[in-house]
């Protein structure tokens, strides 16, 4: 087991009704206000009502930061970090899901950053000062409710880069706000929290037995919860358990005492969405069992990994590991049919058109050429094909 | 899935060699430390000199609190907070096991309460304030690295007390400092890590899939780790595992989202070692297995739990569920004599002779009377029987 330091000092109320935990969790920052949300679905629900009534009884003035999209832009940052500056914010409150609190995260320490928040973002140097945020999460997937990164698109340049910013001081996790989640999203947010798994899952280091036997349990939970949410949106057990597993899965804990890996589906799912914005969860379910062949196919000595990875996570048994292995990434891939969601890079809109520059890309600073098993352009290019 | 709230403020340098991070933990809190230990262990294994040049190093003042004993004893509380105040100390430093740190943890508190700190601890009333608690853990056993709790004797009144103190503001916990830990208690920190699990494990609320997995695979790595550190003494990665483990198991966790259980071996067991002043995990691994098999036979709809527990976590199958039930609690008695743990009352030297006036005090306060299956003072007493 390698080294690791555990610092992750964000409170978080789980479970139905802990928005009654609000207002405490915000007056030690202040009354100013930034509230950051994305489109109108916080509004549909009722949820914005019942947040501003509350923030109204407290006396607060509300500064708001609205219309962060999916895959979130640098634009909203610039906003939100000048609206912070103006309005002289003392603490932000994001309401939504994983784009709203990377958005929120990255105004909160752009509000620190002298120039324009981009360069912080491509070059990493904030210098660890941020706003405090507290947020309240509406769907299961990024974690970012439970870990310090954000990831913010800029459509311009074709780039969508992941940064440290900071941890919210205090999430609010009510799995009822999440019973509104479609069956589509639903299905890209499960994909989401898998990916952060498998990013970390399939690493060198085997001998870290808790925390792979955390990160096995979060591939279990999410794969018997997903599909009753998507069937039943308002059953709050499987609701409640993707939440839970969205926290954990990006936290770091499932890779702790784990050599990196430069989780490689997420610097490649980055190029599909900074070229097409399309949905990130639905694109590393396509780029993962395509990745995890190609990796097998290139080192086969991984063979007893994606064993066990198929006793251990998709149940199933037998004495020839090489078939077994297949048989594991087969069943996943059936498990990410099974849930509706578009498997081929085709169906959702792309060609190989991008395919090199978006590969150059995924490699830059030779991210991919440590882990598990080290990719280079070359690589890349044939998973993108594979998923055609 | 019931409400939680997750909160733990500790950072923890986990690994070889992370001592070196020791000057930058205490020094935000000032430089008048109270080095808090116990027997001479840390001086034989050379922990004390080495935390000494640090200190100098740094410039500190350092006041020693040291012979706290296993079950530490009011006395030494009263004697830290006493110096606490007589030398202004800005920081406690606990370097020891659990019961080094659970002292530590009350004199911190203990600093801001008037009066005598077992009054704070038999009414549980301190104001919440603490001094700054850092630690260096040396066995893998309580969890107190990663938890608020500390338990105190009183051997004049036969008391052993629970009670919320603090959290340590840093851990360090480096697997080697338990090296020269003894087989006999690696066996005995094992079975507490593991009591830790058993407590919230067993519990009504079953859907918490996260947790419940959670508590699985700590259940799991103990039993593959701990009779590798005993042949082993100095196998890096087994103590490696013991130790989050430990970390893990005290801290709530895998209780998140389940319904309270009162933790009744552990209101057990503090009997036990309050009267006779035994080993902590040998009284929990003696009473566990014959906990197990009395609310089995008191309440048969149990049977399911119980046939899980010996599914998931002793590795054992069968279609009967009542037989399977029985055998996982038989293979989990097998174990801890595997261990080397003396699995009766008598092997430890208790008798009958308090057996009454020890399950009355178990079931103070009604705590046993609610949980999994609730117990009364018959029920415990029948328990212990079952144990000499």
């Amino acid at each position: 087991m390698l080294n690791f330091v555990h610092d992750i000092p964000t409170k978080v109320y789980f479970g139905k009704g802990q928005i009654s935990h609000l207002a405490e969790a915000l007056m030690p920052y202040g009354k100013k206000v930034l509230l950051a949300y994305g489109g109108g679905s916080i509004k549909k629900m009722g949820l914005y009502d019942e947040v501003m009534k509350i923030l109204k009884a407290e006396g607060c003035q509300v500064t708001e930061l609205s219309g962060i999209a999916p895959n979130p832009r640098i634009e909203s940052v610039r906003e939100g970090v000048a609206l912070c500056r103006a309005h002289e914010i003392d603490v932000i409150l994001a309401v939504g899901g994983g784009s709203v609190i990377d958005c929120a995260k990255a105004v909160a320490a752009g509000f620190y950053y002298e120039g324009d928040p981009w360069n912080m973002i491509m070059n990493w140097d904030g210098d660890g000062r941020a706003l405090p945020l507290v947020d309240i999460l509406t769907i299961s997937a990024t974690g970012s409710e439970y870990d310090p990164m954000g990831v913010i698109s800029n459509l311009q340049e074709q780039e969508k880069i992941g940064a440290v910013f900071c941890y919210p001081a205090v999430s609010i996790c009510d799995p009822t706000y999440t019973f509104s989640v479609s069956a589509y999203q639903t299905a890209a947010g499960a994909a989401d929290i898998m990916s952060h798994i498998f990013e970390g899952y399939f690493s060198k280091t085997e001998d870290s037995d808790l925390f792979e036997g955390i990160a096995e349990t979060v591939l279990r939970s999410v794969m018997k919860n997903a599909p009753i949410a998507i069937r039943e949106p308002e059953n709050y057990s499987a609701r409640a358990n993707l939440m839970a597993d969205s926290s954990i899965a990006c936290s770091g804990i499932p890779e702790y005492g784990k050599e990196g890996t430069g989780w490689p589906c997420h610097a490649m799912e980055h190029q599909l969405s900074a070229y097409y914005d399309i949905t990130h969860g639905v694109g590393l379910a396509i780029l993962t069992p395509r990745w995890m062949r190609h990796i097998l196919a290139k080192d086969p000595s991984v063979t007893p990994r994606f064993a066990r990875f198929a006793r251990n996570v998709m149940g199933l048994s037998g004495t020839d590991e090489a078939a077994l292995a297949q048989a594991g990434i087969d069943a996943l891939e059936a498990y990410f049919v099974s849930t509706g969601i578009p498997m081929s890079l085709g169906a959702v809109g792309i060609d190989r058109a991008h395919f090199s520059a978006m590969a150059a890309k995924a490699c830059r600073g030779g991210r991919l050429s440590q882990g598990f098993v080290p990719l280079d352009e070359t690589d890349v290019e044939a998973i993108f094909e594979a998923c055609l």
